[in-house]
């Protein structure tokens, strides 16, 4: 349910654009059959829980994209005392990845409350092999870590989202800059971009130490990467803004953002 | 001259990128003269420096691109004293952007040793009107301007070059950690990217501050501009290295650096 609400703005963005192109979402539409018709075709069943019917329809192809479960019930881990959660089935862990059991550790998207992301997973086992090993006492830093999804329009983040910096700090101390861009491919193609959006999200005290940074756009992975360091590097609004732009870029928009959110003015990017 | 051996490992993978897509360079070669034939094909004659000798072809396109040269004599400064560059015919200014007649100011591509950068001429703009009409003091911090060259295969960088730092700090208390990568689209398509490649100019000294970064491929831009934040904060090898990847990116590859220069180790990045 968190996690939901962690990323609204960016989430409708995207799903705005894929459907301007012409991708239909079904939303809150759970799948109970699929059956093969004699055309060759796949007819599926669903739930629509909104409406609370039972809806078919038939497609040449159905992919699954359903995410990862973790599969512990098999490991038998309640005879060594090991928690899971009831819920999830994740293994629960501390900061040190220790289990439940402290010299049984575990690490990566079986855990309880860590990103399912491989570079992730890497970085916290390269840490806890330091760790056991007695080279290093470090543990993994979860906060900031940047990830991309590869939608058509690709949305690419690192830090708190607008919705957990207000629920942790509140909404009268944070700023959120924004602005809707359009990047000079799109103006090329005459391409639509209403939907290219970015954020940051900072502390509104004075120095304003950047919480988070939110970008839809092409080429998204590319441009969050290097701002992770900056924010590792605890990069505040001032710092972004006087960091120069790399004309022309969609990245550089980033060092130019002044409209905020609460100012409730027009936050399109007009011009070169 | 400073400027020309400052990237000289860059551009030549840059040229050589192009080379291999049959780009045919003429290097050291001066035009002297273009004249229309009766086909309405354009002959140019040039002398090559190399040779001593004068060559001509002709071509279906001539395009110049001899980038800028500034219009100060018809100003006529020296009437006010404002002192120019004999040979480069720029004016000379201080931190403050100030001539040699103090009151006379002058910012951007006119100035002497200044990048010839619109970005970074409207920054120095901003803060001048800012310190003239007492608003604050600081100077334009021309150190870490982050730049890109739009070249088939892009080159980006921000900070020092290499040979640069060589220079600054001598080659034994820098370190150089390097790359030869693959961008994942170069994979699908088959094509050829042992052009691709980046470098992290350090500081050896235990902190391991960033000097420079520098990277050849895809997207140039769009990846070195978040890192020119991570640098104007101060960022340095390890925390570099503690920043998570976003997979699969070519900006990855740059959090993921651990070949150094010194070591003569192969530098090709292998698998995923």
């Amino acid at each position: 349910k968190v996690k939901k609400v962690l990323i609204e703005q960016m989430a409708s963005l995207v799903t705005e654009h894929m459907e301007s192109y012409g991708t239909k979402f079904l939303k809150r539409c759970f799948p109970t059959k699929v059956e093969k018709l004699e055309s060759n075709r796949l007819q599926v069943t669903w739930k629509n829980t909104d409406l609370g019917t039972e809806e078919t329809d038939s497609f040449d192809t159905v992919m699954w994209a359903v995410g990862r479960a973790p599969d512990t019930e098999t490991l038998n881990l309640e005879t060594v005392g090991v928690k899971t959660n009831s819920e999830t089935g994740k293994i629960v862990v501390d900061a040190s990845e220790a289990t439940s059991v402290p010299h049984i550790y575990a690490i990566g998207d079986i855990t309880e409350g860590r990103p399912e992301l491989t570079p992730t997973a890497i970085a916290a086992g390269k840490l806890l092999a330091q760790r056991l090993f007695g080279q290093s006492s470090e543990l993994m830093d979860y906060d900031n870590v940047p990830t991309t999804v590869f939608t058509p329009l690709e949305y690419g983040c690192v830090g708190l989202s607008e919705e957990m910096a207000v629920r942790c700090y509140g909404s009268d101390n944070i700023e959120v800059y924004h602005a809707y861009y359009k990047p000079l491919e799109f103006t090329v193609a005459e391409r639509d971009a209403t939907q290219c959006y970015m954020k940051v999200v900072c502390l509104r005290e004075r120095e304003q130490r950047i919480l988070g940074l939110h970008f839809i756009g092409p080429n998204a992975g590319e441009v969050i990467q290097g701002f992770a360091l900056g924010i590792k590097c605890g990069a505040t609004y001032p710092q972004l803004m006087k960091t120069i732009g790399i004309h022309p870029t969609c990245a550089e928009e980033i060092t130019k953002l002044h409209i905020t959110k609460r100012s409730g003015l027009d936050a399109t990017v007009t011009g070169c």
